[in-house]
């Protein structure tokens, strides 16, 4: 692993990154046959699906861009991906989007059930809160600060005012128009608040300062906003296939999104416009926030 | 309220401190009125709903019986009640238990719907951590320590080897007999360890030493397994009026209960050989532990 700051390609980087993200969170839960084996096989079943694993990049990026230890925020990295895939499996159930298909594989309540479905999403949210308090027995003051702060962080983006909010209202804007500052006050929630929770915890577990976290946090905003720009997009452009997952289902549910609200074309120069914001934002932190660019980049510029 | 070891009848006390976690639990989420309206209507309906409050009050006792602070304890008080609301809206879901009537009122997902019902689960969850997470801004090292060991127990007791798993068994164990060791395994997962939790976690905040805490564990797992065996015994004798939720379904479900494993006599004894196990395990803490029994007590004679 290459310390902060060598002369790296940053996609080489990410990619060993990745890496090392996926082998973490193949030991972040109890093997399929631990008891009970049911839960285990399906929470290990969404998980370890692939997916891009923007979330845990951003943690270990914002520990990086503050010149932190990837160690220190491995915990934060895997608990923000195991809360997304919890998410998606509770917002593909039949209560809810009622999805067949998550990562190019047929959703958890299609292969476990809905009932097991439920429980694994719960089993991986109730282990994220677990990894981030299970502190090393040597743990001194400043780390147990950290992570109880990382951990709060984390409560707030995952809780009624983000990530659940954010579905509460998406549920509720079906087959109705909302205005223009509603839908981003949605997508703030349901998608922003993870991926600032993301990056700033990251960067306390990482140690960052008070100004550093400021600039971080005017990048997250940034970001999390194009995340959700650049998905209506690909939702209103791209096939199944591509996406791994259903395509055109917005417009299928008459949800408003950005595409139905500001059109195509104002879409696309509005994920740019963001995308500016959130490298002008990372200005101050120099060359240890060249990771943080390259996500900020690749989650405009992506393809699914 | 009185400090530890006020001679005061328990029953006074019990009664006192019931009323401080329903103030405190009313506080512990935002109102009805706060963004998104629905959901926050939905989680205060179920976890506001009356209920005997065993965890909270097994958590200020088992601060108390270290003689420690009720408000350092309440945190927890308040995160195992959270938890275990939580998991009776999602076992009450159609597609697990189908339970219309939870604590003498329709169930979440019949007043709110099934998705709402899901994310008034995983709201509840979700905040349970956060309470504990949202740390005073002048805490000390001893402070941040319990409160993430504590956390971490909770993580463990509310995960795939506690709350969920058992879950799971139960649901697996339907329509089929299972053997008394695998029986008791499920229920020692699924109700015990939360009351574990409670009990180990109250002290824990408290500052209780090891051995007092070895004491406890004997206690709590004593008093988890006779909470389910009378739950058992009460499924089989009484009524819904009587339960607040429906009665007789375990034998509906041809579930393994300990009723049906072992008879209604043996159910019985067994229930008041656990409560002489607890008492004793008591022993050697002495006046401050007299909560903790008063709701041993209560746990094996209680009605409903």
């Amino acid at each position: 692993m290459n310390s902060p700051g060598t002369l790296v390609d940053p996609s080489a980087r990410l990619l060993e990154l990745t890496t090392l993200v996926e082998s973490r969170l193949a030991e972040s839960l109890p093997g399929e046959t631990a008891w009970p084996a049911t839960i285990h096989r399906a929470a290990r079943y969404s998980l370890l699906a692939g997916g891009k694993r923007i979330r845990p990049l951003l943690a270990l990026a914002g520990a990086e861009a503050v010149s932190g230890g990837l160690e220190e925020a491995l915990p934060l990295a895997l608990a923000v991906e195991l809360i997304h895939t919890y998410s998606l499996i509770h917002d593909d159930l039949p209560a809810m989007d009622n999805d067949d298909l998550r990562r190019g594989k047929p959703t958890s309540h299609k292969v476990f059930g809905e009932a097991v479905a439920i429980l694994a999403g719960d089993a991986l949210l109730t282990r994220a809160f677990h990894l981030l308090a299970d502190v090393p027995a040597h743990a001194d003051e400043a780390l147990l600060r950290r992570r109880c702060r990382a951990m709060a962080l984390l409560g707030e983006a995952a809780g009624t005012t983000g990530l659940i909010g954010g579905q509460v209202e998406d549920l509720e804007s079906e087959h109705r128009r909302i205005a223009p500052e509603a839908l981003e006050r949605l997508h703030r929630a349901k998608t922003g608040a993870l991926l600032r929770a993301a990056v700033l915890g990251g960067a306390i577990l990482g140690g960052a300062t008070e100004p550093q976290l400021g600039g971080l946090a005017r990048y997250a905003a940034a970001i999390g906003l194009a995340f959700q720009v650049v998905d209506d997009v690909l939702d209103a452009t791209e096939g199944a296939e591509q996406l791994g997952k259903t395509a055109g289902k917005d417009q299928a549910a008459e949800k408003s999104t950005y595409v139905s609200v500001h059109g195509l074309e104002r879409s696309r120069q509005l994920a740019h416009e963001l995308l500016a914001e959130a490298l002008q934002a990372l200005g101050p932190l120099g060359e240890p926030g060249e990771l943080l660019r390259t996500l900020a980049r690749r989650i405009v510029e992506r393809r699914a």
